[in-house]
């Protein structure tokens, strides 16, 4: 079966919690911020913690998860070590049919978590352990572990790790001999914030599609608000998919822009993963060649199912409401 | 600070997921079933699920985490073993305030897991790892890991595991040395008929309070049906909480009677965890020495929000609710 797509990130279980924002303050978070943590910080923060609900995460491992769940045929290149929460990792995108690619590493850090901390309004602070993530290599992308999908995803994410713009490079590399698309996510605004340079030289050079919400796109082209960076886009050849929370999404390639407004909802229980499941839903229409108009419908209508639930993973059976779009 | 209620049960973590009818049939399970199986069946049935959700659980360590969420002071004895889920178990009983009286196994069996498979009718089919719990043994009941509670709750289960019919006894021994309640929880309708003897002995001669499902207590005094049970009931001098879904639950002792209906609710999400959710408000009325239709009404409103959710165990913040009732 010829994969569609195939993920490149951080493979991270989810410890989810529901906090109030004093709780934010005393570990000294900043609401809705994404912070990297070494293990001894990652145990304290934990331990601080109420009860959580332990549930399969990452950023573009959320994306293919869903965009598996809508049908399609994925892979998924991501490192977890052969412990319990590897385990859980890589059954849950097994269940989903994905194709798993690299074994869990025998030794080494454990498998990453993420401390998702919710708060009253719905909004997702989180406290990042990447572990065994940091041990992905250039040594993991290879043709055979790549093979030749019709595009590629890599998560902004992965050029935190050492060899991150490395495998990231290796594997445009692949991609563009096998007519491979490649797809880059910004994952996050700080994180555009801390490899701007890489990132612009990435998209210019290496990638067809950007992925990104407002914060993340106006931190790339340095611009002050959407518009300006509407403008500073009509530079670029690739296609940019950019969501704006309840100002819905836009569509971008050169003079071509499509404009969806998002569906409102009744209560935001949780928006932890609403930029992957539009991610999933757009590139599930692109994938199967459909106009940026439908595949903008696609992302937002997984978008607005993932924010009333609690987690980041679109639950099965949403290709059906699909047929109504 | 004085334990108000200690737990004596099996650690495990849930690892829940939605299925279809079909699902059930494929592995051979009875819908609404607990069935206890070895590792490599857990291995085989994990492989053909779906993506799951993983969460503390354990039927009685369920009741104890939902009673310190009430506010209650509560100690808990079951054995997980130091690895990543026994450090989830640990956790999530630590962070609500319960004191852990056992280390983490250092060796032996994994921390036991159970497949929760809940089908659309929001009914639960359990199959059951036991690993670390079959390890909990006779000398970890020591006057030191029980203290002097004001009650202890045995789940029933425990008597499935080798050493469990003793540990039990003297549990209650010491319980009985130091003036503190014993209550049996029987878990289970298969569990009463696996061990009807030895519970219908220990709930004459060691136990004050049992809590038990319809089906359970029938199982447990042989009736055809609750009219038969409650006149068998007649003979003994315990006070029984019985649960009856829909139809409520009644209190009996000796002579006293309460009847407590059922409050309906629209979607009933999952019914894991209704029993526990139910022992936990009920006992925590007990402790607190409130008339025995206040302790029924607090269980009924923790059975009925536990209903609503996916999930076992009842959310912090129950307890504001209670001031209303």
């Amino acid at each position: 079966m010829t994969v569609q797509l195939l993920g490149i990130s951080n493979a991270i279980v989810d410890v989810l919690a529901h906090v109030d924002e004093d709780f934010l303050k005393t570990i000294g978070a900043a609401p809705g911020s994404m912070t990297l943590i070494e293990k001894d910080r990652a145990r304290e923060i934990y331990n601080q913690m109420g009860p959580a609900t332990e549930m399969s995460g990452g950023s573009v491992a959320n994306t293919v998860a869903g965009f598996a769940n809508l049908g399609g045929t994925a892979a998924y290149i991501g490192k977890v070590k052969a412990d319990q929460l590897g385990t859980i990792f890589n059954h849950d995108m097994r269940s989903l049919g994905v194709d798993i690619r690299l074994k869990a590493a025998p030794g080494g850090a454990p498998t990453a978590r993420s401390h998702v901390l919710i708060t009253e309004d719905g909004q997702r602070t989180m406290q990042t352990y990447l572990g065994a993530c940091l041990e992905l290599g250039l040594a993991d992308i290879t043709p055979g572990t790549v093979g030749a999908p019709k595009a590629i995803l890599i998560e902004g994410y992965v050029f935190d790790i050492a060899e991150g713009p490395q495998l990231a490079q290796r594997a445009a590399e692949i991609a563009r001999g096998n007519g491979t698309a490649v797809a880059l996510s910004l994952s996050d605004s700080f994180c555009v914030e801390r490899h701007r340079e890489v990132f612009l030289e990435f998209v210019r050079n290496d990638a067809n599609i950007v992925v990104a919400d407002e914060d993340e796109i106006n931190a790339l082209v340095g611009a002050a608000d959407f518009d300006a960076t509407l403008e500073a886009l009509q530079d670029f050849d690739q296609l940019f998919a950019m969501t704006r929370s309840e100002k819905g999404s836009v569509i971008l390639r050169g003079d071509e822009k499509v404009e969806q407004t998002a569906t409102p909802v009744e209560t935001v229980v949780d928006t932890t993963g609403a930029g992957d499941a539009y991610c999933a839903g757009f590139l599930y229409g692109w994938v199967n060649e459909k106009p940026l108009q439908k595949c903008a419908e696609y992302g937002t209508h997984c978008a607005t199912k993932v924010i009333q639930q609690l987690g980041a993973r679109i639950e099965p059976g949403l290709l059906d409401d699909f047929e109504s779009l």
